[in-house]
């Protein structure tokens, strides 16, 4: 049985800003699961490597997939490959009255771990079901699945999600004491992000096919 | 003179999808500049480590800061960080008849280098103006500047914009032939990203201090 939080390790205690990390397990999962998009990276001739994925999380493992072609997916056979994967949410920008205290509000999971590749077909599939269902919940009952080839043309990493840390900031500036009566405006500018616009039919969709609900209702915002 | 591409080197050449790439230096340039955040890898013995920044271009390089405590900037002195940086704009969801033809249309800029702590005092100054005017044009005139207190507690970090990508997708999804009269929906949700909010002013300003004109006017929509 999982408790409520991820244990600490020393790469996620943080050196500075103690008080904006946290573990807690249910945060981790609804940034994760707000955010189409992580940011993985990896180590190629010992330098690092990061790029956006997707990814969907499923219990305690973040699914992450790509072609079979691609770098990161050819380094993970057999070992598997040590990843970091971070998903970030930018809820504001922080206006203070001094330059210095500028900030960011924003909630950020890191994720450190070995990704192995998914071999087992049933769990490959299912992975590919709710990497669909990520990007518009319930599509996955609405395509052709894959077919042999496809599945053979797809790779899929899977990631325990259990050395992982969360870190956000929230809520107004801080100024110094000293800085409050100084007249420059000083609060927040909220951002919304992945905000859903008009859906825009494939010139080539037949005619007669409306917008389905799984579509109509989509909404990240 | 700065030509109109950055160069291909061995680890910008992708070794698939190479129809999505570019060395646009116009095109890096705008999808930069359109981020507040990047993405910054580093190595730390021996793994990979991402973490979410505020960055600035100014001309061909590209700045980062952060606390002289947080862990990248302490690694930055003398020989600089190895380090890959990436942004990355989600622009929509593309929706196929095929799970396998899903996919995301994304604009995104990877840049590969060793920064450098930066150590002259009229360019960390400059650069930390740039920051704060990222975040809003116009800003830096309306806050109070950094004392010496300050910059000694801030790492900026200065990285040359030569070794830089580019990858996006757009348009429609791309269905196989023999998909087309499948009875499915295909087509693409756009996304807008950092949409912004009214501001919110904090609640230790003082009365009469309305909105600036660099606060309403802001807009990365």
């Amino acid at each position: 049985m999982s408790t409520d939080s991820y244990a600490a390790t020393s790469r996620t205690t943080p050196s500075r800003a103690r008080e904006r990390v946290s573990y807690d397990r249910e945060a981790v999962h609804a940034a994760l699961d707000e955010a189409v998009l992580c940011h993985v990276a990896f180590v190629v001739d010992g330098a690092p490597v990061v790029l956006p994925q997707l990814h969907v999380r499923v219990g305690e493992t973040l699914y992450l997939h790509g072609s079979t072609g691609a770098r990161a997916m050819r380094r993970s056979g057999d070992d598997g490959l040590d990843v970091c994967v971070t998903v970030t949410h930018l809820d504001g920008l922080v206006l203070a009255r001094s330059a210095f205290h500028h900030s960011a509000n924003y909630r950020c999971v890191v994720v450190h771990g070995r990704a192995r590749l998914v071999t087992d077909p049933a769990e490959q599939e299912a992975a590919l079901r709710h990497l669909v269902d990520a990007v518009a919940p319930g599509r996955s009952d609405h395509v052709r699945g894959p077919d042999r080839r496809e599945l053979a043309a797809t790779a899929v990493l899977g990631l325990d999600l259990t050395e992982v840390s969360y870190k956000s900031r929230s809520g107004p500036p801080v100024d110094e004491a000293e800085d409050l009566d100084l007249p420059w405006w000083a609060g927040v500018l909220p951002l919304r992000n992945a905000v859903p616009q008009a859906p825009v039919p494939a010139p080539d969709l037949g005619p007669g096919r409306g917008v389905p609900e799984h579509v109509a209702g989509w909404s990240r915002g």
